[in-house]
């Protein structure tokens, strides 16, 4: 891959969609994570650093390093950031729902991840901003978001860069180690990672999808050639199908008649 | 219209989108207004009440009678409900985002309209449940919702009716005129009209609408045959352009290299 090619096609796509929607810059939440920093140094590069917004929006279950990488980001690269801890709205929205038994582990984390595009929807309709999603190929394509969650977003500047492609271009756009070097997790609960709750790496998970999309390869040629087990390679097949939901619109119930 | 075959065609619709999902039944958001009323009295034909589930969420600004025409509609069809007064949520929300000066009656509508999608999809995931839309076709066509917020959603059943046929529909379906005649309005404030802000009677629109979309036709012939100003017109092209991004899945920057 060429990072520097890919570079200049990233920030002429922010550049694009910004000005198309006659927006006036980003409004972009700030993990901590190799993913967030990357789309946010896109963005301040394509638009220039005073039209960014980054939002920092821990949890109770957010390890402190992450709040304090992604402050020191921000600061190092001139991007305006607000820190905003959720973990008061979260207890409102438990408060009023009661479902006492009945929770979930997943409702959890997904309402989480939605709260925080509500925080990210509102200063962008205050400010005419649009939000930038920090999803990467190999999530969008397993479905390892959250629907209106950080999948909620008006552009996808990396959406078709695999994750182990995001980490050749961090490294290209100098985000620092202490960054990149980071377990990839959701950060849904303590010591949640990626890798584990997928049950597989990235660097096999990219070569699956590789051959499973991008080469429309059938399973036995994959699970052969990469000389993995066939479980696996179907696993991630399945999780690409039965995400896909994930990746269109709501289905609309057509009338013909 | 033929009330009774469109019945057939969406409740076959809602019954294979939640069995090919493996769901257990719908989370919906019944407001008190028609279009929420016709849903969920869809699903629950389609499914069997005891398949549905339906969140009243008022705010401080919902008029009494919208609470009470919901649940007095959801205990006459013997629909399980729940109410969730979401102002204490909305103001853990404004507490936390301190945006001074900021605040827009838009970003506040919109987050009232996120936060209950949030809601539904809290109960959804705790249930194994999908979450139907009540949006119609008037409505997405012209913007007319919130991005993640109501139109975040599994199937949008009465999504390709005009609101004039939905008006028909409910006729058929026998939704109480109580519900029924009420004037259309998103609740975002006090008063708020849908056909006030937008400047255009449902019945008007639906005819611009029919002839721009479904017949192709050009502005010209459209103001002419319908007998209407040529501004008029133009400004429902406008709203349908400027609204499209509403109706697609967040644009991927594609990296050709």
């Amino acid at each position: 891959m060429n990072p520097k090619k890919i570079k200049k096609i990233i920030t002429k796509f922010i550049k694009e969609k910004v000005s198309g929607a006659n927006a006036d810059g980003i409004v972009i939440g700030i993990s901590g994570g190799i993913d967030s920093a990357v789309v946010a140094k896109l963005c301040a590069d394509a638009l220039g650093k005073d039209k960014v917004l980054g939002l920092i929006m821990p949890t109770e279950v957010t390890p402190e390093n992450d709040v304090s990488d992604a402050v020191n980001f921000a600061e190092s690269h001139g991007i305006e950031y607000k820190i905003i801890n959720i973990t008061t709205i979260l207890k409102s929205f438990l408060d009023e729902i009661k479902e006492n038994g009945r929770e979930s582990k997943t409702a959890s984390g997904n309402l989480m991840a939605r709260v925080r595009m509500c925080l990210l929807y509102y200063h962008a309709n205050c400010s005419n901003r649009l939000v930038a999603g920090t999803g990467n190929k190999s999530e969008i394509l397993c479905g390892y978001f959250t629907k209106y969650g950080d999948g909620g977003c008006d552009l996808l500047p990396i959406g078709d860069l695999y994750k182990t492609q995001v980490r050749e271009l961090a490294k290209y756009l100098e985000i620092p180690g202490a960054i990149t070097e980071k377990v990839p997790s959701a950060g849904f609960w303590h010591g949640q990672s990626d890798e584990e709750e997928l049950g597989i790496s990235y660097k096999i998970l990219d070569k699956i999808l590789i051959k499973l999309i991008d080469k429309k390869q059938e399973i036995p040629g994959i699970f052969r050639e990469l000389k993995i087990e066939k479980e696996l390679a179907q696993r991630v097949e399945k999780l690409v199908k039965e995400s896909a939901h994930k990746r269109h619109t709501p289905g609309i119930c057509r009338i013909e008649i």
